[in-house]
């Protein structure tokens, strides 16, 4: 398994009125992390998109356990389960930096499409030649 | 069951750059349409808040069907089963307008919190009654 | 000079840990409300996209006077003074529906830009059109 | 005058069908970067609203020049002029990292508020005292 950290600050803009992250910016936080993987492992996805490939989220699901506070520094990880082939699901795990305690679980499964056609493609082997390298290395 | 139809019109800023609406966008969709389904069964949320009960996401899903385009006007419909207890779940289906081809599909679990003490608490009785004067009238 | 009102709910994910509307979304309720403004004189922004135009925000400013708060509905005018050549100024209010005092005044500045050339580009006649007629019928 | 600059990397989320940053989002941007110039100050805006003092803004305006586009790194500079009485003023510019071209320049006005009584208040002296030293060191 691949796994890789972001820290993400909690801004007042994703806050409510309870005074806690409002339930749909833990998406953002996916985003993000997913983002910042995939750029460490050597994958911007700029660099897909340029590529003529597109990742659309196709599914998603989160659990809320705890609230996270305006200005709470949190660590979001992100794991990557083996090679993807036309699909590839990413699982999250949200702490407070520093803290052992899961504030919020989740994952995104993301489709491989072929911007041309828009039809779902398998991914590209410079992409399976990625993630092969990045689990032998983990 | 009881099912409940909200119109709501993509807005610009809720479309990204491959011209669909950006996913985390549906959870506000979802917002919108269980607020006013609860404002239509004589509930509103901000009347439930000021009876010091808060309604926090405890879970929730999506899964991606077809994309939804800018100026689109989707119809959310919402299903609830049942009358709640200490959580409440609600069905969603998203559709353009006037099509029956369904775009996107999800739930999302609330969880009744005493908003003095922060801890999960039956739903209230009038809360309750609310709900099966819905079920009956359905 | 032309003006329109646009009402909309405040929702949850708008208001921040202060129970009010976070300064930002007021940007999107000006969208909302020039969108449905445009498409109301027979001129949907949708159309223009299609016909290789876009509107860019040049500028904008916002005085913020009083807040809004949750679940409150609120009432947009906006103001089109005069017949756009290159750019098209909207000046907006916001008012609690059905009170005179108002919350929040704003204007955004729009630039039409011919999408192929990505240059500024003098409003179509067909837009100028629809501008005199609204200004005559006003 | 002070200055700080904070990094900012564009996120899909931000970006709309023209492909580049709605133009809604730099508030947000300028949000992140006065948070993080008041912390490293020694003024975390956490410790001001526990200490009772709100920070509400009372006006706003932005200049888009260029555009930003997805995946962009963006260095904000936040410019403080002078000591706060009862307002604060920021002016920012938005820049890509590395380059000396200004996309994008605004300003943002905020009022010291009693959280208790909800009425403009001066800067506590503490808050002054930041300022003054901050001057000094520049």
């Amino acid at each position: 398994m691949i796994s890789h950290v972001y820290h993400h600050r909690v801004r007042y803009r994703e806050c409510d009125p309870m005074g806690v992250v409002y339930h749909g910016h833990y998406l953002d936080f996916f985003e993000y992390a997913r983002t910042e993987a995939l750029r460490e492992m050597g994958l911007p996805y700029k660099a897909m998109e340029d590529r003529g490939i597109i990742l659309p989220v196709i599914d998603l699901a989160v659990q809320y356990k705890r609230p996270a506070f305006y200005d709470d520094l949190l660590a979001i990880t992100t794991h990557f389960d083996g090679v993807p082939r036309v699909r590839i699901r990413l699982d999250y795990e949200v702490r407070r930096n520093g803290e052992d305690r899961v504030l919020t679980t989740g994952h995104v499964t993301l489709c491989f499409v072929d911007a041309a056609t828009n039809r779902p493609t398998p991914a590209p082997p410079e992409v399976i030649a990625v993630f092969e390298k990045a689990r032998t290395q983990d």
